[in-house]
């Protein structure tokens, strides 16, 4: 395993971790924006150009974008959310240079009025299709509760409205600052050559304009508002509750996803016990985002209409065990085990350690190696644990409930 | 890369395929049952037993059961098929002997009466549920319309009544024909010590009594039955569309994945073309299922109610074309690097290997290399695939199709 690391003189950077006993390789293109970094006006428009990357380049139309990775058999995707867009592939190492080469060709896109008009409908259809799934529809309007006129609660995806009104010069202005070189990392793990990702790179991505490309960092209470909302499509109740947490950048965050892992992981947690193995809840889980500058603890049970009050009941006594009584080493060190193995294992495929790789830089400008994590993991205490719960309420929650209507 | 075997004298497989480089390791047991092996009277015992083992054996509570897989870090689970029950754990592989040895505990549950009544519950908050994902809910229906009387045609969750009716001696009965020892295989994957692994079921195992378990495999020639079904709470249309595949046995099942690709893979496929990038539907894929002695070629097509003709007048045309024009040499190389690299990322974690390993030997009784499975799929011709679209009629299908009231 060898880290590599060069930069252009327009900002943007490469970053590679070689591993040459991989059977593939892994390429990603990591753009720090997202729905946070847009005005209300213009709210979806960084998913809206995920999109627009496949709809080609001056030389290149749709059709040839998805022929061109279509020959090279890459798992081949893009992701957007609050804070990142981030194109990837996982191809056998023989086609990296040509789908690298490809990502580095889309990345300076078209942005056609005609495509743009077409892609309108297909955006359209996504948000509709989210009303269809609960689970998101919850987090998604909770998130907006909690962070309230914090950029972080702005939707991904945007709403109807928003799209509608988007013009196809909001979105090359937003993209002429936002995808600018210097707010762009390049990762490559796996088996490959690094130093002809390296000239491709060069090649290729030198003449993109240098622009001035921030964001703001300030913090979010969160709102702590409750609130229930009734759809008439809805056999089950989804709960979501969210309070703040510390950020991408805190050397606390993996104790606080340890803690999130002991009070809600799937299985084995305190709410798996407390609700979901006594049948209150068919789902019960806690997670922690950590964000940039920011944070949150994100939990989500799903339940019957009839046992929402007791599930809350439970929810806060959970809580308040935790806030008197803490939690034993044996929890700690079982969430250690569970966060290490999935951390091994992940880490294992090239396209798992792409993602870390391309993250670790965009929120710390540094590499990390596998074991660095592993030993940041190993390291916390009871303690720490505990600090974290006297200063993170997590009792202190912004609620969203959406349920049948009664 | 090194194949091992052993049979127990009851019949029990154990097999292994051990790679020192890994950083993790697998281990599955393969139990050839799930729905098409019950009867109508006991639909949706495979699965509910699946949820059984997790509650423990006479030595262990289910709240041991859970902190003794905590302690490992595993990532474990199981699911339940038309065919298929698996239960499996990846783990760092200083913990696959913790692991194995307490998976052959538990593939010797105690079935408790207590346990049985909560867990009813459990499923039919489970079935419930799946009533709020419309393309799980399709998909079921559709099966059921297309075996028609054929047990493939079993749903796996078994309805309401179904589980309301079971009763726990069914379910010890059930469990004691179809998890006898002959009809399961161990399987490993990744860095691990076969030797141990094998002591370690000798002395677990074979105890278990052999049975006679057998499945019947009668053809299905798919009831091409066409319906629409309506539900108030949808906002979009869910279409299903099945028709005669070939079986896990036959060796032309590579072409058939070749084909299904072509036709319906999430991008850049004849679907994809017509109806995705062309924004009549959200989502159209088509996906080949072989199964034992029989299988399938699925639909799942989304997309909003007024464009349901038009989506059906277009998968027909693509069928049609498929059938007067065929397939280029092109089409078919794309499926194949789509097809190989999926194969080769998947099959580069034990986690991935083991089901490769494991179910190549529950339907075919023997080892196959990725290289095996590599070069079967190079060898696939045009003139195969168009064999294939000639003798199964992609055309002629059954049809379930869920959408809003009109």
């Amino acid at each position: 395993m060898e880290f590599k690391k060069e930069q252009l003189a327009n900002g943007l950077v490469i970053i590679g971790e070689v591993n040459k006993s991989a059977k593939s390789a892994a390429v990603g293109f990591f753009v720090k924006t997202g729905s946070r970094d847009e005005t209300k006006k213009i709210n979806g428009v960084s998913h809206f150009l995920e999109h627009m990357l496949f709809k080609g380049t001056e030389k290149l139309t749709a059709l040839q974008v998805n022929e061109a990775f279509d020959r090279t058999g890459a798992q081949f995707n893009a992701f957007t959310s609050e804070e990142n867009t981030v194109f990837y592939a996982a191809v056998l190492p023989e086609y990296l240079l040509e789908v690298t080469n490809l990502w580095t060709e889309l990345m300076r896109p078209a942005l056609r009025n005609e495509d743009f008009d077409i892609e309108k409908d297909v955006i359209k259809q996504e948000i509709a299709m989210y009303k269809d799934l609960p689970s998101f529809d919850v987090t998604d309007r909770c998130r907006k509760l909690h962070f309230d006129s914090h950029p972080c609660g702005n939707s991904v995806l945007g709403t109807e409205e928003s799209i509608d009104r988007l013009t196809a010069d909001q979105m090359r202005a937003y993209f002429a600052n936002r995808y600018a070189p210097n707010n762009i990392v390049l990762a490559v793990a796996g088996n490959f050559d690094w130093d002809q990702i390296c000239s491709t790179a060069q090649s290729r991505c030198s003449i993109w304009q240098k622009r001035p490309a921030s964001r703001k960092l300030d913090q979010a209470p969160g709102s702590k508002k409750k609130e229930r909302l009734e759809k008439s499509n809805l056999a089950r109740e989804h709960i979501c509750l969210m309070s703040p947490g510390l950020s991408a950048q805190d050397p606390k965050r993996f104790a606080a996803s340890l803690l999130a892992t002991i009070v809600g992981d799937d299985v084995g947690s305190r709410f798996f016990w407390e609700l979901v193995d006594k049948a209150l809840a068919e789902t019960a889980t806690m997670q922690f985002g950590a964000m940039d500058g920011t944070g949150v603890f994100c939990s989500y049970i799903r339940c019957s209409n009839e046992n929402l009050p007791k599930v809350l009941e439970t929810v806060r006594a959970v809580f308040s065990s935790l806030s008197s009584d803490g939690i034993t080493e044996d929890e700690l060190t079982k969430a250690k085990n569970k966060i290490l193995s999935a951390l091994v294992i992940k880490n294992e495929l090239p396209m798992g350690r792409l993602v870390d790789l391309g993250f670790n830089w965009t929120y710390l400008q540094r590499y990390r190696t596998v074991a660095d994590d592993i030993n940041a993991i190993k390291a916390v205490t009871v303690n720490n644990i505990h600090s974290l719960i006297e200063k993170f309420k997590l009792g202190d929650f912004t609620q969203l409930s959406l349920g049948p209507a009664q």
